[in-house]
């Protein structure tokens, strides 16, 4: 299954993608948030949309997608997963996972803008496979990992680089502003992707390619993150990992790029959709 | 006022604590959390009060109090915010606050157990002013600051050594074990605080005191925080600011001291009542 939110912010109802469009699915009477991952809500609205997919209103071409589920918990992000990306910034390999959080104040839907906050000079642009979680994990071991997913989304991990790295060495500084977490098109339940290894992750600036990557070249993959920031943390049902992203950012280039108000942000996983960003300065 | 919440943990009840004692404030017919506080929840409760509090039942003697609020969306931290701190850490003094994040998946009434997560060895104490934000915060600045600001309230900011600055760079690790923030016993509003950067606050271990410090010598204090955050994350109805500690933490010994199962931990601060946790192994 395919889920998605839509409408005004703050005012999203949920939704299904599928073959033949999205369906609204507010006669199931609830949205995707904890509480719905926690009592098995995919499975039940599954079995309601066996009988009810029918009745229910196609979703407007037009409607604003929102984030496909409801501010989560938090947001961990895994800085440096990807080696080439390691690489490109100059840290080493990390021997285990950095963990960061982001703000869940940043979440966004996926075509809303990226705005620019005041006074940013290096906005920057990664792409990467988010895990949402599905029943609340603690000290959860690799082998069992992946019972306790719920799926997978694109995200967009905006970055202000001189926040993130110049500013006390705390990296949440740089990772936390209003729209700063675009989350979307959908949630794809873990039985839509055939190998979350094996995907394709891809970003454009203003059509040109930046990143082009593939999951298979995660230092840290799905089952590890989950069982180790268990370890660490409660992992509450509607929690996203963001696993980390390939090289291309604008940090990584020579000189480096950061993002204008007028660039056009485009980015894609294999089987998660794709989504676009206008990037607006703070007004 | 004062604002408590109690019974079973993620069954409580608001109240609030009097001089009379503490009154169960259930028929308000609200909890609080982010709604409250931005619907001007504090005034409205107040009114109410003043016409139904004869009729509001006494909290048991014997009730468990919860964190005087719901889970926030986030709990913000700032490091190294006493000088004498600052030095027993060896680190040297920020230039502008360190920021991280706390797991909200920690926060704990303020007199549960403390639970020492699995395979931690260096599990401490921080006793620390928490600033809670009364409404939607973004660039804020200094002057305006304070009225963005709910009330204060007593927090062990609890952290592991190891995880926190021995694998990986950033401090979320060390900082996010369940129980690991415990709050309360009371929300105070603004009006109950004299002086908020004239409060003394302590905490003691086994009876002997390990931090004796005043909220006079923050480097940087709550209106700068508040405009300082909201420079980088929109600050939401409910969050949590802890403002860091002073020195006397287990770290900054010679030779360093780590809770260990059986230990009680007492601490206070001035107008923001007393808080004990006992040391427990996890199970």
């Amino acid at each position: 299954m395919k889920l998605i939110r839509f409408g005004l912010p703050g005012q999203e109802k949920p939704g299904v993608a599928t073959a033949d469009g999205m369906l609204d699915v507010s006669a199931f009477g609830e949205d995707f948030g904890e509480r719905f991952f926690e009592t098995n809500g995919v499975a039940r609205l599954a079995e309601w949309l066996a009988a009810n997919a029918a009745a229910c209103p196609k979703v407007p071409a037009a409607a604003r997608l929102g984030a496909p589920f409801q501010r989560p918990s938090k947001i961990v992000c895994i800085g440096l997963n990807y080696s080439d990306h390691a690489a490109e910034t100059g840290a080493p390999i990390p021997k285990e996972p950095i963990v960061f959080f982001k703000s869940t104040s940043a979440l966004a839907g996926p075509d809303d803008n990226l705005v620019i906050p005041k006074n940013s000079q290096k906005t920057d642009w990664e792409v990467e496979l988010a895990i949402v979680i599905g029943k609340k994990a603690t000290y959860v071991n690799e082998a069992e990992a992946l019972q306790y997913v719920a799926g997978y989304c694109l995200h967009n991990d905006y970055s202000e680089r001189a926040w993130q790295m110049e500013r006390g060495g705390q990296w949440v500084k740089g990772k936390s502003a209003d729209t700063f977490a675009p989350l979307g098109p959908w949630l794809a339940t873990p039985d839509e992707i055939a190998d979350v290894h094996q995907l394709r992750l891809w970003l454009k600036v203003n059509g040109k390619t930046m990143q082009d990557g593939n999951t298979k070249n995660l230092i840290f993959n799905v089952p590890f993150l989950v069982a180790y920031l268990s370890q660490f943390m409660t992992l509450l049902p509607g929690d996203v990992i963001s696993t980390g992203t390939p090289a291309g950012v604008g940090l990584g280039m020579n000189p480096q790029v950061y993002l204008q108000p007028g660039d056009v942000v485009e980015l894609g996983i294999d089987g998660l959709g794709s989504a676009t960003q206008h990037v607006v300065a703070f007004q």
